[in-house]
């Protein structure tokens, strides 16, 4: 029995999915939100129960120790050497790692070294590989980078057109983001397709944040975000891709600060700025089937931006075989489904097959036979990805 | 005989092309650059003959008046009045004007209020236009506006993805650039293709600024500028399209102000920060051949570019008619449309006419008649379209 925790440590929350890796099911998952207050939230699923009760958690450290005593507690491990490995997602791996790594000094000062592009993230990452380490010290560690799948793209698909200075002192480039889901949608893909060697594939992770992906022979060639996760479609509260003299014109004439602009730009934008409803796309549906103009508006642009991509991948790879979406949105949004296609039926000769669309579930084919490009929902996982990352790099 | 002026107003410059209209023939045309110099540079053209010379030019008036001073010097003009129009190129209208008006002192306030919007270009036309009213009293003057073509856009290719308020109150939108441009090249287009009523074109027009349209039906249905002329596509120092977050990491990580780091996007970025070698496509190729990999880079990223916005154009139009190439690099670089068209012959079923494309001149079809979609070369001509619309409003 080899159990393996998958953990996403954020800036003030844990979550986690612990593994059993023999037939790789999840035995237990959950999450603490709100470390650092004293009504923090503990929401754990075991045996097809959810409970959640609320506690002071001042750090991450009192977040996995809460956590391990409950797995304990409830009997889940019956030690915490039961657990051989731990599998952390983080967010921003830079030019270092284009895979995932065994966590040692080196692996935690570059992700140090890393948080001025993910600062948001990286730090609390840290902590959450600290905290576990402490905690369960037999127990072995990897990282799991989400830059780490785009690694592979072209220079002329990562590097910006401003001073080359800017990549070679200060590392800024297109990093993309998402990758281990890309990774795990697009070979599920080409599972599918049954053609490993060759497939052109367009990957729509549509979430409340969102990117797509090119993938070539089984390699991202192109994705949507950028240097951070701003840049791309637009997605719940996030502007996705715009003029960058909206933010100068913002710090010039409206006497706005850079972070203020930023925060605006991450946490005020997209469905949630668009409509004034909600970043929720089953919010903002529902104002727009009562007639809310903003709330329309919204869901055509966040429509329109996908076809955006979908033809400029299209035209990069210059033909594609299959196109997955994926994620909250691009799994249980159908009508988010199908309008997309029905705007690229003309340039595509995709036909939708709208019975599997509407009414089927879980992983599946959503076009006829005739369709000239197969497109599927996949169900993305992510911690599987980790988890089964981690099992092999320790050899579990 | 009618004469009519068309004026391009920029912060230390005077172009200016002298039509006579019965014929709509140039008559002359030249630029006086540095102005607000000592050695200001006046450059005119007349009768195949090419004249330059340095002299102190303090402001516009001094500029105006050197001009028309070397028209009637030079028997270019009898008089003054012989001019009957003065077109005026107006960067920024912003969602006021959507054709080309007669200026009066409403239109001057509305250009006036304008000018956060376009800071570089608004003020720099108004001086323009009072230079040239004082100077020539008796000319009736209009203005042209490099938006107004783009004005028909709908709102879900305007409208960023940011708190709504910032439209309303603040009028940060899509304005687009080049419309005058983009509108000449694409009625050439619809005069070729012989079908006014129904053609969807994308127009290319890569000069030193660059920009590609979306026509529909004789309409701009989207465009790659933006808010300002940084959006889009690579340029010769801008750099077009990039995570807005890039701003704010120069900002708080190099501790860069907003004037350096927009300073950067607009005139050290694009073909000249990639390259390192110069903002001008000639340059830059030159440098390829000899094996320089950041100038091979930059033509690769400046390519790649407008094959992305051709794609997403071609998914928002669902078919195209036809591409159009214009302005310096459209116009004269053989091998850029090459390899562009190479690039998307797989996705669009163009087939290239080498020789057309490589040895002809002037407007003309560079497709087979097998491609799928023909391609042409147009020559912009902006200058003609603003003597135009300055004959029809002022009824000359």
């Amino acid at each position: 029995m080899s159990k393996i925790i998958a953990v996403n440590a954020g800036s003030s929350s844990l979550k986690f999915q612990l593994f059993e890796m023999d037939d790789e099911h999840v035995i237990t998952s959950g999450i603490v939100e709100r470390i650092g207050m004293d009504d923090a939230i503990f929401t754990i699923k075991y045996n097809g129960e959810k409970e959640t009760k609320t506690l002071p958690v001042p750090t991450h450290n009192e977040a996995v120790q809460l956590l391990l005593d409950t797995l304990i507690e409830k009997k889940i491990v019956h030690d915490l050497t039961d657990i051989k490995g731990i599998g952390h997602r983080i967010v921003q791996g830079g030019s270092y790692f284009d895979s995932s790594v065994v966590i040692d000094e080196d692996v935690k000062a570059k992700i140090k070294e890393l948080i001025p592009l993910a600062p948001l993230h990286n730090g609390p990452h840290l902590i959450g590989i600290n905290a576990f380490e402490k905690a369960i010290p037999s127990a072995g560690a990897v990282a799991v980078f989400d830059t780490a799948f785009h690694q592979s793209m072209p220079p002329k698909n990562y590097i910006y057109p401003i001073p080359y200075e800017y990549y070679t002192d200060h590392a800024i480039r297109k990093y993309g983001a998402h990758g281990t889901s890309h990774y795990y949608v697009s070979q599920r893909v080409i599972d599918l397709l049954g053609n490993p060697e060759h497939s052109n594939i367009i990957v729509a992770h549509l979430g409340a944040g969102g990117s797509l992906t090119a993938v070539k022979d089984g390699k991202s060639y192109d994705t949507s975000m950028g240097l951070t996760p701003l840049a791309g479609i637009m997605m719940a509260t996030r502007c996705g891709d715009i003029d960058a003299s909206v933010f100068d014109f913002m710090a010039e004439n409206l006497g706005m600060s850079a972070h203020e602009i930023i925060t605006t730009f991450n946490k005020k934008s997209g469905l949630l700025g668009v409509s004034g409803v909600s970043g929720d796309m089953r919010d903002v549906k529902a104002a727009a089937e009562e007639g809310n103009k903003r709330a329309q508006l919204a869901i055509e642009i966040f429509e329109n931006r996908v076809v955006d991509y979908i033809g400029q991948y299209t035209f990069e790879l210059g033909h594609v075989d299959a196109i997955a979406f994926t994620a909250g949105i691009g799994e249980n949004s159908d009508f988010v489904r199908h309008d997309i296609l029905a705007k690229i039926t003309e340039a595509t000769g995709i036909v939708i097959d709208e019975d599997a669309n509407k009414n089927g579930k879980g992983e599946r084919l959503i076009t006829k036979p005739e369709s000239k490009i197969k497109v599927f929902v996949i169900p993305t996982d992510e911690e599987l990805v980790i988890a089964r990352d981690t099992k092999r790099l320790l050899n579990l």
